[in-house]
């Protein structure tokens, strides 16, 4: 499903469709049942977004096909791409702060739910994915880079500028929850823990339990059974 | 990476960016962040390797793409390649005793960690790869050889003489920890114990706790997390 | 390897080869180290093999590729291949008894060791194989059939007439250990058990711990770690 008219305006459109802001997401699951150019949910960050190491974790499930892009997570300033998480066309899963990104080797995704943690630190440029509680290898990634503050975080949609160009076929679709995000390095073990479902530190930029989102276009909460 | 420089001159130039020699890697990685034709560590075994058995073990995580060769250990006198792991081009892993070498289909390498042993002795050559605490096939390689002391160890490089002859494309990338060996062979619920991170009689030859090692190039030591 | 000599002449002459009749094989492997037309075991039953129903466990571990005929079993008379066991070019198993076969698709045979059980009855003649436990679908085959007596059970090898006619392309190589035999159905619960390595009635054609065998060729046995 795509539209001619320009993104920019279509984010102005479907604005006007967006939920009211809401909080708290426990148990539940974000469904993006849809292939659109104008379904996301924004979240709002528990603090300012200026990074000198993260850990991000999500769960997803897509059905989409192995060689078509996937925004995973997006979170943009007005002029950088700061923090994206992509399925790429090749079945690679990459993580791009400001310009070009480094890729993983990792079991597809697919319509299982694969839980995918992503952390990375400032000072060696140490970064790593996990895939249901096992590490990928280290890869050398921007070290003395920082992350910018006062973007956007978006699920389901790839801006391609601040608040606007999005594209259907990078979109998201299938099933996303339980994403959370510290501003540190969470220990082997406890990204394990996480997998398992068992209880770790919460999230001090997203809490997953307690996030406040806005939901815009179709996109469906529904209980996570 | 490569560089047009003759690799003699090369591995001279580096060898005087090594560090000094340190001791012992527990609960450390050794990463290999890029490929290169510099960067290798030296591994100063505890015995003379005069060797009528052995028992090799490590864990290695690599992204290398699987129709690339890689080396996974390589030990080198004047005249012979005494001792190498390979990753073949067609993803079968070698071993290697000055000349021709022998192959197995073994589960693939790949970003997760593989836990790798070696096991051959001379009398009757029989030899086997344990991946993840299970033997292959036996095979028989060799009987009656044995494999001649006062070489050099080295991980990250295959040297094609003795300290020398460095080439990118055969170089590893990625994490390796954990390198033991013994001089003779280990029974298969030892290796098993191995695997599983519980205690086994400590490594002869190489024991990674008090391994004694030099680093070259880009070879970073990290925490094991 | 292979000889231009006529098969039955090598067959005589590597008779000359064979080792006398041993017995008893407990946590003991045979190994086929090499592609041959010469290498093989005779087992000789406690009874005689005129059979209405048996089952048929073995494991078995090869690196052969997967697109190469491979005989497992093979019982034959003067005029039959009584009761073979195949796995085929096209990587299914299959069981023939005098003519036509019944063909599976079981996981591949590879280098770490499966546990393969075979079912036959001739009643309604259900038959189903056993892969580390678990049981195929059944088919239907030969049903009122009945196996003959007083041939020769050979184990790497397929001879194409009694004690003859042996082709390397069709051998075994690899490894192979406990070989039983009952003349009747195991229950699902005693093969399970057999693959865990439990105690269970032991084989009444052939019982591994004090097998009847003779080596003949290049065939090794070793301690089974």
């Amino acid at each position: 499903m795509t539209f001619a008219m320009p993104a920019v305006f279509l984010f102005g459109v479907f604005a006007l469709a967006s939920s009211a802001t809401q909080v708290g997401l426990s148990a539940k699951v974000l469904l993006f049942p849809y292939e659109t150019d104008f379904s996301y949910v924004t979240l709002t960050p528990l603090k300012e977004m200026t990074l000198k190491a993260f850990t991000l974790c999500l769960r997803v499930a897509t059905e989409l096909p192995e060689e078509r892009q996937i925004i995973l997570f997006a979170y943009r300033t007005d002029d950088y791409d700061e923090l994206n998480m992509w399925r790429e066309k090749d079945g690679r899963i990459s993580f791009h702060m400001s310009g070009d990104g480094t890729f993983f080797h990792l079991p597809p995704l697919g319509t299982f739910r694969t839980s995918l943690c992503l952390t990375w630190e400032s000072v060696a440029g140490l970064t790593a994915f996990w895939v249901d509680g096992k590490r990928s290898t280290y890869q050398v990634y921007k070290p003395g880079h920082s992350i910018r503050p006062k973007g956007t975080v978006l699920l389901g949609q790839d801006p391609d500028k601040h608040l606007g160009g999005l594209e259907a076929l990078q979109s998201f679709v299938g099933e996303m929850t339980d994403v959370n995000m510290w501003d540190f390095v969470l220990s082997g073990s406890t990204i394990q823990a996480w997998h398992y479902g068992r209880k770790v530190p919460e999230g001090n930029i997203f809490n997953w339990a307690t996030i406040e989102y806005e939901l815009t276009g179709n996109v469906k909460v529904v209980d996570d059974d």
